[in-house]
């Protein structure tokens, strides 16, 4: 799997991808991932890639020029299944959609940066919108890390224990039961009796029913779907 | 105001919070951000943090005293509005809880990793859980960078044009109009003639039926609401 993450902002992805589960699937030669500064596809002297919107209105907008001559030098090179734009007012991302681009092969991820970027880059290349949440951020790079963790974490072999994904909030549709590790009790804080009986069936049981019970609670809309 | 960040991979934090707004709010003294290793809380000599879930199951849990010598310390120190830990099953973030967070002083997050915190951490210190969406993630590292950069740029002052973030996606309930920049044509791509037109109040007109429109097929449930 490879992902080429297009950003005015560079930098700001460097920590994300060094370190974890990100750091590890590079290594394993499991995930491979780019970052490609937009400044270095600027059309003009002063490296600039934005100018002010059209009709007016505040903030600056990412112009096209750049944007399509990177991803059309990438394109020149390899295909991809999705050129991805990150943006609030895209499909909103959840453990479906990771699961669906966790099989794809060459992924390019667009981050917008100020007001956005013109809609003609989106008209013309972009096939998949993606949003990670109803909130307004800075810039698409830290969503573009939120998608991308999301997804390598899923490639077979990048966890070291596989069945760790597999019992994540959300894969069984349900949210996780209650953790708990040493000490048994801290300061008078006990950890349930049923986990310290070692009466595997019984702590299966109490789990399922701690993993509806928090679901009912806690987000209903979850077993309705 | 002040985010004070528990995390067992604070290296994972340091470019996103070195640069964009992040920066610039630190810079103009209207944010402070510490990141603490919850590694230099570790109650043996190893400077272990985590241990296996009692009553079995895949994945390391973080174990409650480091945090709860972390949270103490910082507690002794200044009082917290909110002690908020990024997890799945907490509550679904948004622009509104971004909004009424932004009018609040000291704040910690804590991050889970591997498989989570041990649920008494939850239970004793933590006063608010969220979650930044409907899937998982190798830890709360991303998430909490994601919380801080959208509460963070609505601190007036922050963003050069204060303007912006009121007209942002969300702020009213609707969906961004699309927008344009320079060139006016690229390649046969044009821009919407009616944003050249100089014509101010036709163009808000516009700009008001493109956000409808785009909201009633995007996300016709942010009408309903």
């Amino acid at each position: 799997m490879r992902f080429d993450i297009i950003t005015v902002l560079p930098d700001l992805l460097e920590s994300p991808f060094a370190h974890s589960i990100l750091q590890r699937a590079k290594n394993k030669g499991l995930a491979e991932i780019y970052v490609h500064n937009l400044r270095d596809y600027s059309t003009n002297k002063h490296k600039s890639v934005d100018d002010y919107p059209y009709g007016g209105g505040s903030g600056m907008v990412l112009q096209i020029e750049p944007f399509a001559k990177c991803i059309e030098q990438l394109q020149a090179e390899r295909t991809y299944d999705e050129i991805i734009y990150m943006t609030p007012d895209g499909e909103t991302f959840n453990q479906d959609i990771a699961n669906g681009l966790s099989t794809k092969g060459n992924m390019m991820i667009l981050c917008g940066h100020y007001k956005g970027i013109d809609q003609r880059i989106r008209d013309i290349y972009v096939t998949k919108e993606i949003s990670i949440g109803d909130y307004v951020l800075s810039g698409g790079e830290l969503p573009a890390a939120i998608v991308t963790d999301a997804i390598i974490r899923l490639i077979p072999g990048v966890l070291s224990d596989e069945t760790s994904a597999l019992s994540d909030s959300f894969q069984d549709g349900l949210l996780d039961a209650p953790i708990y590790t040493r000490p048994a009790e801290w300061k008078g804080h006990k950890v349930p009796d049923i986990l310290l009986s070692g009466h595997e069936a019984k702590i299966a049981a109490w789990k399922d029913e701690q993993q509806l019970k928090r679901t009912q609670e806690r987000r209903p809309d979850l077993l309705n779907d």
